[in-house]
């Protein structure tokens, strides 16, 4: 089967899915945990050789590691299904209700999105995770794993077809792409395809949203700012640097640039200094911080770039106006810190810095789905449309106007003595 | 000033714009329906200069149409403004409030998208309409409108930004574009523009829509059905096909395949016929439809188009699910009605059809935002994420995610004793 043949199979699915009860959604999520605990071997076993021929083929270590499939991986794919099943339905809430005439009544319904199309690199985790969200979401789903990972993601993609299938889901709800030339067809099919979901490198993800008219959630960089206000406390100002910076490099909410009043930065940096030196962290700094504390100096590249390492750039800020300019000149929008003790000035500064998580006084690394939470987490969103910051469930759906008569028709509501409409709010719920 | 530099300075406005309060706003709406009135006779004298232009450029009649813009025009401008300032602010609104841990809030508030990209033709009603609409709702906008415009879109856009700036809005929150070569650079721009509104043919928004990665709010085509189901009351059932397809004709929510269950085809479809040949309609009809009463063929192509005319295709179904399929592959998702006097039959038809208005026994014509009661229309989409069928000022917003700690981090809530989060919904709203 071609990749389009493919697709218009699964298009044909995301009807029938969206019209499933929450019961049965909620079993097939259950038969799925069953179905891979009795498949537990032989998904070790494919990922065992989809391991080895990596290796031969010189993988690098952080990507092998990500392709590798093991029981640590496994029990947190059990738990996140776990915690899937333990959410209400998603699907068929009244979002609002009005009366526009006696008899008339508009519902505002939500609904799944349709077909999300997700690609992931080696990861064959992401791949059961995203595949629960659109189930639970009642989507259908187009997959496409790395090529290293083949045999990982087809019996995954298997078992979970067939556990589904046992539990009434229709079929080729979920569809698995598996060659390096179906991503290319797959950013064409925007008759079939209605949500993109990348997973994987910033420049994968980059790549995706810049070859596509199709809707893509996500996010490329995290380039996370923390700003220290000539009104912040030291130690608070410290602490919450080491935290947004260290407490977990590699991710992408983690801080990547301090910026720090001038009034403070000469009793500050240095405490700074010391506490990012204990955790190894490198300092690249502008010439106003250099002649306070002895670090690398930053080049224009640095406020451009996303370390997802011990490498954190600091630059001394004029006024909070700057700090604000500053982020929002060369952030992402991801996540954004300041740190004071005027409420009036975080306001300020929520309010100016055109971003997804606007924080005061707290950690950058507190921006995550589980930690705000949603329950489920879909991804982070850059997007300025649709869904924004640590997306749940709700990111997947979208809804539909329902609007219930008794024979009514617009000719009776123009001219001279039309009716009037009441647009009264409903009490009751669409049913 | 070229595109990109008028970008660059849209953009810069966009922060300013979002930070703007609610009695600004309208303060400066209220500016606006002042200059506009002030300078009524310019308007209409630079209007008239393009009409006669455009009619010595042999300008078709239904454009030149929507180019006029004569005091009826003006007084529905001033009546969408006086709508607006009606509106409470959709800026700074609590979608959601949580408590993370003691001290540790979170809040999901509304804010403006940043800068909207409207793209229109001829009508210059519509720059003044999304201009009020970008300002209620804090956004900064780009306008490129019809080369044969020119000269009434430059009035009325320096009428706006004049009346603006004395109310207190921030310079460039609007920008004028004015080359056909413009539409094009616009649609890369998208590091400045975060949603683009094109108003126009279908051809036209299609033409937008696969041309740029910046997200789209709009409809193509308006492929509406009305299915009347085995169940259905004839007498309902007619009238509601005559006012779905007759009541205005032109327009994207007008009906334009009528659906029939064939166990009633047999004595519905003459009276049918009776009612839209008083009418003036032309129905074009599937083989069965023919057998029973004397129209024209309808060919392939008929059940993909939209008329927008007295014309209307008409097929026999042979069940509700023939019925849903053929709406799911010939639709455009716009709008589509069931007259069926079963419930349940009603709830399958809203379930399987993948519309943004799924409608039980009322016309298709009440597909519209002031009809649904929205207070004012951005547009109707016909999109699977952000906003769909009538689109309010909703459509222009999204959220930022506000975190207010007290020095929180994340280290505290990770390891062997670990803080656990509240998650605790609060009861008051951000501030």
């Amino acid at each position: 089967m071609d990749i389009q043949q493919l697709a218009v199979h699964t298009k044909a699915a995301a009807g029938p899915m969206s019209a499933l009860k929450g019961d049965v959604k909620d079993r097939a999520l259950s038969e799925i945990i069953g179905a891979l605990k009795a498949g537990r071997k032989d998904v070790l076993a494919a990922n065992a050789k989809d391991l080895e021929d990596a290796g031969r083929d010189g993988l690098a270590p952080p990507l092998l590691k990500r392709l590798r499939f093991d029981d640590a991986k496994i029990r947190e794919v059990y738990d996140g299904i776990t915690g899937l099943i333990a959410l209400n339905d998603p699907v068929g809430l009244t979002l609002s209700a009005t009366e526009l005439d006696d008899g008339l009544e508009l519902f505002k319904v939500s609904r799944p999105i349709g077909v999300i199309g997700v690609i992931f690199e080696s990861r064959p985790d992401a791949l059961v995770q995203i595949a629960s969200l659109c189930l639970k979401s009642g989507n259908a789903v187009l997959l496409k794993g790395g090529s290293e990972a083949s045999r990982t993601n087809r019996i995954l993609a298997e078992i979970i077809t067939s556990a589904g299938a046992r539990a009434g889901l229709p079929g080729h709800w979920l569809g698995l792409l598996e060659t390096r030339s179906d991503v290319t067809a797959m950013l064409k099919l925007d008759r079939f395809i209605d949500l993109i979901i990348p997973r994987g490198s910033n420049a994968f993800v980059r790549h995706i949203m810049d070859n596509t008219v199709i809707p893509v959630l996500g996010h490329a960089d995290g380039i996370c700012h923390l700003y220290i206000d000539r009104y912040a406390d030291t130690e608070m100002a410290v602490r919450l640097a080491v935290d947004s910076k260290c407490q977990y490099v590699a991710v992408c909410n983690a801080t990547e640039t301090i910026l720090i009043h001038q009034d403070v930065a000469g009793h500050i940096l240095p405490v700074l200094q010391d506490a990012l030196a204990e955790r190894g962290v490198e300092i690249r700094g502008c010439d106003m911080t250099r002649s306070i504390v002895d670090v690398k100096p930053a080049v224009d590249e640095d406020w451009h770039t996303e370390y997802l390492d011990l490498i954190v750039s600091v630059k001394t800020m004029p006024s909070l106006a700057r700090a604000m300019a500053h982020i929002n000149q060369y952030g992402s929008g991801h996540t954004d810190v300041i740190v004071t003790g005027r409420r009036e000035r975080a306001l300020r500064f929520m309010d100016g810095v055109d971003t997804a998580d606007a924080f005061w006084n707290c950690s950058s690394r507190f921006a995550d789905g589980f930690r705000y939470g949603l329950g489920a987490e879909v991804g982070i969103s850059t997007n300025k449309i649709h869904a924004r910051g640590p997306v749940g469930l709700e990111g997947l759906m979208i809804y539909q106007w329902r609007l219930l008569g008794n024979g009514h028709i617009v000719a009776d509501y123009t001219g001279s003595d039309a009716r009037q409409f009441t647009h009264r709010k409903l009490n009751h719920n669409f049913s």
